[in-house]
């Protein structure tokens, strides 16, 4: 019988990758840049699966050293820079490779106030949230992504659920007012042909600005309504006109109402258990035009 | 300017379903089950997204629900089996789905053994390892894929890695006796029009079988050369007749040897450091004929 | 032979409470808490150990229970008062309780920024960092733990760790200028015998501003150099007469130089390598007088 | 204001040891171990505080290289042996250490099964349960403590709760027939005063059985029952002669059974949803005589 081999990909993951520019500025502060990478090849290597022939393999150990040798010669302000820069390199590698994708995760350090002023050289963790960048390279193109992921939110007004249809195993009640938490992944795709000329930070900037705003503000009646009013409103912003494309992934994590009627009490919609498990998932992209 | 809505799921993620049969053999051994469900719906949504609609939007609670009492009416031995009566189910709940997807996680419990015999009713936590499987219905279509997850192994023995490129950014040595561990996921699809009529967890077990035995004995040149022989091992196994195609993802949890010549000793290959970062990543897709 | 119980308690763990008070202010702002606790008894409970007596055994599910029900009639601000409330409501709640210990884990949310403003009731959550605080209580005697964990630091200059001692197992090379990275952990018990007219919030906000400011500031010659100046400037800060004792544990989050001779080029100390294990743990306990 | 530094420790955690022994038995098999340790010191260390004096501070990247150098040269089979040899070695290290702490936490691997027999050098992680030991050494004294943790045990019959006393917040239902589902967390300290002859590895199996075997067959009327009568169990087993204290902890995995009474169906004790947090915490300590 025969056997074909129809995919195949490997690279490394979870690249560590710590930078720190001295003397970056007047003020002599240091800038720090905290990025997990995954680098991926996809190309001509079927002999090394069938037949153990490894001399087209460039080894992931290589592209590990690729990145640190790389951060070295090019100091980057924004993750998708850096990915550009680093998908050219691995491209000329090896004339085995057809294709590069990065995947990088910046995390997020705020400088510590001392003083009431920022410090030069001291730094406090931001958060969970990450900066998140996709690069993706074969010789004729290159395809940027930028986004963010486990931004946590929660609002505890102006949400709903109502009106849902009701079936035998319906038992949720409606709500007019309920909290609405989520950890947010949005990632969006940059339209102009000229990937080199783009303002990456500014528009990751005024992209995230919007998102936190519109679910702040927005009126809710479901996951699925905000989702699409925050998707919307990137679109139509200032920092839109760059994306043609964004995907954003909200699970609902639900805050529950405590029933306190056993105990005589009544609850006014203020105590409420958070509960990891099961949640609601909710996705959907949305594209100008 | 117009926004589309291109694309949309949601569905409720990481439902825990344990289930107990009593008396469900002859020595009145008790089964156990215990499973990790997520629920996807794609369907005509568009109006919960862009206007509140929620009319056509089955709740994701309600999901949760009907898994517990399919459950209850429908005790099952494997999970392909109750993700094909789930999809079933959820497909005929609302007329704006058009898809359901189900994944299923099964962790795995074994009996404990006590005098000699395995127990009746008590069970130990077999490891981390999963059983899963995705079933994916539409009106007129149903596929199941099967598979199993963090089967974590390790070889000490027949397993080199030569003969690769080196270039400016080579450091790795080459070295014929490595150790080769790694987090097995493999997923395979069933190749069958009649799903309802498969001998799930018999070919399960086969599957599982042949793969940990080629990798066992597997002459091992790269990480991809095993994983391509086990693919392969599977496809022409009894098992195989039935699989149409077998994805598998093996991360490379690197064991470096430890450099003992500053304390002016040898290592004989028997010294390792378990490294968790970063990891290489190798991703293979197989299939017949 | 006889078995003797020599020391028992049981409790419920991981209780997740999330509060919201409305209208708390003129701007009707909400206030959202966000709370994990722990809650432990010891007391006369080796009957239900050593004969299945549960006639003084109050349930786990009865305790968290009461963690809600005292949080809808006891709203507070800091988590030190409401561990004090529920440890005062859980040890009348049966004569065989000898003792109440409640850890609270607070998680920390900002107001999102919208039109430069802080919104009424829309949240951020504002990282890993958790505030903390251990009651215990006793019918003669009280005790308040605060603390923080998991604040995340680095500094990038005036770190250093030289002239340690060499044997023959010592490759580790001095160096005047290292990155400095921990998530710190600290506790620091109260001193005024009346708990009840503690000002948590102010204090443990200061004793936190502190403890960052000595970190960016300190010229370290090691962790635990570091270490000790901050618990010493906490003592001798105006919170610190307050504070009878501070814990400090400080995990050295490595990050590593990466070696790029043999690329040919020299790292200049601007690339490292973030390492998550092993880490070096530095603990110590600082005392007033 | 004087402060004082009243205690400290430092160490290395998460030093990770995989070893391999070739051709250890007859049948030239491979033997594997892969051990994860913590390495703490205590001692006159006041200087390095204070002052930043490291001339006595052994680095702790010495103390992960010690580790690996005393592994290549003290093949071991016993992680109780390896710790004591460690802290031996470790104690000698330096004039200012007085007293060395080593935890060691073994993850279990077992031979892949292959035509029906064990291979020699193919194995498969045996699931999350870790064999532990502490050992910790002073010039004058040396105590060793053996253990297991995240064994995962669930019992289907033969468990209820029932009789315990009920409050105004009490709203759990008594039931005869629950599940009972513990990671249980076990460590015994043996009582010979030469700890360089116990036979450590057949007391760890001997005990685990009987942890395991009184788990299965109790007859349970709460968490705190059972885990008396495992440790009565172990301490009245021939293993228990040489286990001077044994303390055990069970967190109450719970499964709560679902209510179907919406659905028109009754739930027989059959379907259960298995709940993260929060979760009951039980732990006592027994002892000989």
């Amino acid at each position: 019988m025969a056997v074909t081999l129809t995919g195949n990909s490997y690279g490394k993951s979870e690249v560590r990758l710590v930078t720190v520019r001295r003397g970056a500025d007047p003020a002599d502060r240091h800038a720090l840049k905290d990025v997990t990478l995954n680098v991926r090849l996809e190309g001509d290597f079927a002999a090394a699966y069938t037949q153990g022939d490894n001399r087209g393999v460039l080894a992931t150990d290589t592209m590990k050293n690729t990145v640190y040798a790389l951060a070295a010669e090019h100091p980057f302000d924004d993750i998708e820079d850096f990915g550009l820069a680093l998908t050219d390199q691995l491209l000329q590698a090896d004339p085995h490779i057809a294709s590069v994708r990065i995947e990088l995760a910046e995390h997020l350090w705020e400088r510590i106030e001392t003083a009431g002023a920022p410090h030069p050289h001291a730094f406090r963790r931001a958060g969970t949230e990450r900066r998140t960048a996709v690069v993706t390279r074969c010789p004729d193109t290159v395809r940027v992504t930028a986004g963010l992921e486990d931004l946590v939110v929660m609002k505890t007004a102006k949400s709903a659920f109502e009106g849902f249809p009701r079936d035998l195993y319906t038992t949720l009640k409606e709500t007019a007012d309920r909290l609405l938490a989520t950890a947010l992944r949005a990632t969006w795709r940059y339209s102009r042909p000229d990937v080199s000329n783009i303002p990456f930070g500014p528009l990751w900037s005024e992209v995230r600005r919007v998102l936190l705003a519109t679910f702040a503000d927005h009126d809710s009646r479901s996951v699925q309504h905000t989702l699409y009013a925050m998707g919307e409103a990137v679109l139509e912003s200032i920092a839109g006109r760059d994306v043609e494309e964004i995907r954003l992934a909200m699970p609902n994590r639900h805050h529950i109402p405590v029933d306190l009627t056993p105990f005589g009490m009544e609850n006014r919609n203020e105590v409420f258990v958070a509960t990891p498990e099961p949640y609601g998932l909710i996705e959907a992209t949305l594209r100008r035009g």
